[in-house]
């Protein structure tokens, strides 16, 4: 099974993808999506519709069966957060327009899963999604981010699939 | 030229499509786009997938060769402004994928050009769009809101019209 992990960003949007094969977790890429701000009006629809697109290219090159979002949000500004919500309101149209199934995990979860504490720094999960894959070159910490997210939603299908096991067992 | 307005919202999505034929404008439809949260996982990836195929139809069947919407957003509530910015995210692509240049309001501009004063109440902008277009059966007051952005970008495109014709004429 393939994992797309997104981490959503209007400026740089992470992505990265890895295989799930058991309880065997490899890499198979990641990346960052750019909408560099330009001027004048219209500008902020057409950076959206270029992180779609880019978006949109991954998944048809990779051909991901579960997505999995961030669910996240600046508290410190309104203006960010609507920002945010923007390009976030893209990453889960595209997975979801190919078919493919969209989980979404609270920022602490996703800690929680890849580090094992649910307040760790951003430098933390950049740390273990490295040593997770070592040797893997990955393209900046949204990259790092967006990995953590497929790792998490992994190991959340996995639990549940143990979960659906252990009480087909119980009730047989 | 026809002009499609958009006030976005993640459960009620208000549409309205003005002509503009010099200094006239018709009515000529107006809706709102529903997608009312449902359970599970994945489940908002699918309203915003309902939404953007909801408002790719209106774009279809009205043809518009403008958009315009409302830029807006929830000081109140870090929750709502993130959903509010997931909706407008779908607001400016679809129209934007459909290769209509899409422009951008303040809520205090839309009210200062049809109500004439820039802190005008909601039901101030909805009493003054019904007064425009008399007999015409408005779906509700995020409909209203849509149609007011179409006009609001209707006398904004006039005035830029009429500026550069001055502009031309004081040139030439």
């Amino acid at each position: 099974m393939r994992v797309l992990g997104v981490d959503p960003g209007l400026r740089n949007l992470g992505w990265g993808v890895i295989e799930v094969t058991g309880a065997r977790i490899t890499h198979v890429a990641n990346g960052i999506c750019h909408s560099a701000p330009g001027e004048g009006d219209g500008d902020l629809a057409l950076r959206l519709v270029s992180l779609y697109e880019q978006l949109m290219a991954v998944i048809r090159t990779y051909a991901p069966d579960q997505a999995a979002v961030e669910h996240t949000f600046v508290n410190k500004d309104a203006v960010a957060t609507l920002k945010l919500g923007q390009a976030r309101g893209i990453a889960l149209l595209a997975p979801a327009q190919a078919g493919i199934a969209v989980g979404e995990y609270a920022p602490n979860t996703v800690k929680k899963t890849v580090v094992g504490v649910g307040h760790a720094a951003k430098v933390q999960i950049n740390h273990m999604v490295r040593l997770h894959f070592p040797g893997v070159h990955i393209l900046g910490p949204d990259a790092a981010d967006a990995l953590a997210i497929a790792i998490c939603h992994a190991h959340h299908m996995q639990s549940a699939g143990r979960l659906s096991l252990a009480l087909k067992r119980a009730a047989g």
